[in-house]
């Protein structure tokens, strides 16, 4: 398959019929980096099987509502209902029961629930709360949205990241769910640690190991290395059933000369000790002939890395448009060798 | 204390300081009706201490939400924030969630969830699914509505009124939930029995036995006599703590002309075998001399009834403007002779 990711005049134009017709993708993925790789690969890959497994330790339940910002993302993004310009959400949003819920004083304030949004949660928990696991939850979401992939949530079982930071008060240091974290308090204070809460009693979602052991290949989406898809290999039996793959496994860089593009991946990766590089994250993942999960990585044009073992390739990966995106997602497919 | 109804000049006129200072007196009340009759009261007896026994048998669990549509009603028209066209939910309501839902093919549909409105039943659901009781939760609720009345469910107790009705189509009886029959089927089918599906297990919520204890009068608010106003005498030791009181007790008649003023009492009267007039209902009610209910009753200028037993009052009864429901709530008290 020739690619020639210049071509940003024909972002939709046909592959030979049948080409990739019997070929299965499976992407890891976070939120909103997510969400947009994933639309770029479904144009970019017509009649493939992509399934996408999405991080949930991002989750919480806010005023008995069962919230998964990622899945909803990625669900919203490829269904066509997400607002463009935040990444998130739903386009035409309104807030009128975020605006009621202060009115009463309700805790918390500062998460954007949306009334579009709120109808997802709505369903969602009242499916989870009559028993229903979250991938099936998830199913029956997208028979509305038809997002054209399969849509896994990385496990059933409820795992939560927690970051563990200072608190500037009081000096003690204490774990805060993900979302305050980032949503409250934008990411400022230094996280020490992450956390992911339930991960020991988490396993892969039915339908993951199963799409990893056929897969043609496997994606590591542009998204955190540290709370999205190192998430998603932090669950028991995950990082196992993607080295199973018979596919090679791909990743594409969340940094770009030294920045995270969108995020607070440069907020993580210290905690870590992980270089806010391309090469860091890419020796951070490492390559898969030396016990990691790599056989390529993909680097932005302007990025050099050197990742021993693995098929470093310099390529754009600015998403900065439905065509660029398609143009990266090809340059992934070919890097993976389908 | 005088009062002349028909002055509509002065719905607000001053009472002489003090005059009512320590009264105390109870309403029972269902929803739309009850809760105009209360607004009416407020301004008719500044500075008594008013307590609203309010129905929950219409209440219902939807979409995961605990409605508790009477609550509402009153808690919104005394906090100012209801829509005065409908009579009951929020002013400048709008209906996004609801829409989605639908959208999701969640049911029922047929309820009118709107978005403001809805905020409130997550703050309900969220703090009874903690473990508060209904009676918390709306002294909760009105610290932001300030209805200017001690709120209070009948029961803490889950009471739900359910309407046996024949299926159309199998021609075999069946109880659906009061909601049901009366949004969804807007009171089309007729009602064999009414059944209380909890009530056996209820009491009176904390606050209720003690406000008839010492109250100065009760009032029967002009609700449906059998599944608001029936619905809370049918809690176990309600009736006979109303009995207790050393105040006279009212009725109000909510049929005028032999048609009901609002709502769907015309429906419900004839499975009790009761008859749809001022006469009837008041004879339902029966004279407190009697082993009945009532002291007086007010029924509309232009009927009569004769209830044994009973001080029958003829006096306007619409509640057609905030000065006449003023009025009306003064007639009321002038009966119970307070």
């Amino acid at each position: 398959m020739q690619i020639d990711p210049t071509d940003s005049r024909r972002p939709e134009r046909d592959l030979p019929s049948g080409t990739m017709a019997c070929m299965e993708i499976v992407v890891i993925a976070g939120g909103v980096g997510g969400a947009r790789f994933l639309a770029g690969l479904v144009t970019a890959a017509p009649g493939v099987t992509i399934t996408a497994v999405v991080n949930t330790g991002d989750d919480v339940t806010l005023h008995g509502l069962r919230i998964c910002p990622d899945l909803d993302t990625v669900m919203y993004t490829l269904g066509d209902g997400i607002d463009p310009g935040r990444g998130w959400g739903r386009r035409g949003e309104t807030w009128t029961v975020k605006d009621e819920l202060a009115a009463y004083g309700a805790e918390p304030t500062w998460f954007g629930l949306g009334d579009r949004d709120l109808a997802t949660h709505l369903v969602r928990t009242r499916m989870l709360v009559a028993g229903y696991p979250l991938s099936q939850v998830t199913t029956a979401l997208g028979e509305r949205w038809q997002p054209g992939v399969t849509l896994l949530p990385m496990s059933d079982q409820r795992v939560e990241t927690h970051v563990v930071v200072t608190d500037p008060q009081t000096g003690r240091q204490q774990a805060i769910h993900f979302q305050e974290w980032w949503i409250k308090h934008r990411a400022a204070l230094d996280p020490a640690a992450f956390v992911q809460v339930g991960v020991e009693d988490a396993r892969p979602a039915p339908g993951v190991v199963e799409a990893f052991a056929t897969a043609d290949a496997v994606v590591l989406a542009p998204s955190n290395p540290v709370v999205s898809v190192g998430t998603v290999l932090g669950v028991p039996g995950m990082r196992e059933a993607l080295l199973s793959t018979p596919g090679r496994v791909v990743g594409l860089s969340p940094i770009v000369g030294g920045s995270v593009v969108r995020g607070m991946a440069d907020r993580c990766l210290p905690a870590l000790g992980i270089e806010i590089s391309a090469e860091g994250v890419g020796r951070h993942y490492g390559a898969r002939s030396d016990g990691g999960l790599l056989d390529a990585w993909l680097v932005h044009e302007s990025d050099t890395a050197d990742v021993p073992g693995v098929d470093v390739r310099a390529v754009p990966l600015l998403m900065s448009d439905p065509a660029a995106t398609q143009a990266m997602a090809r340059a992934a497919l070919d890097a993976a060798g389908v």
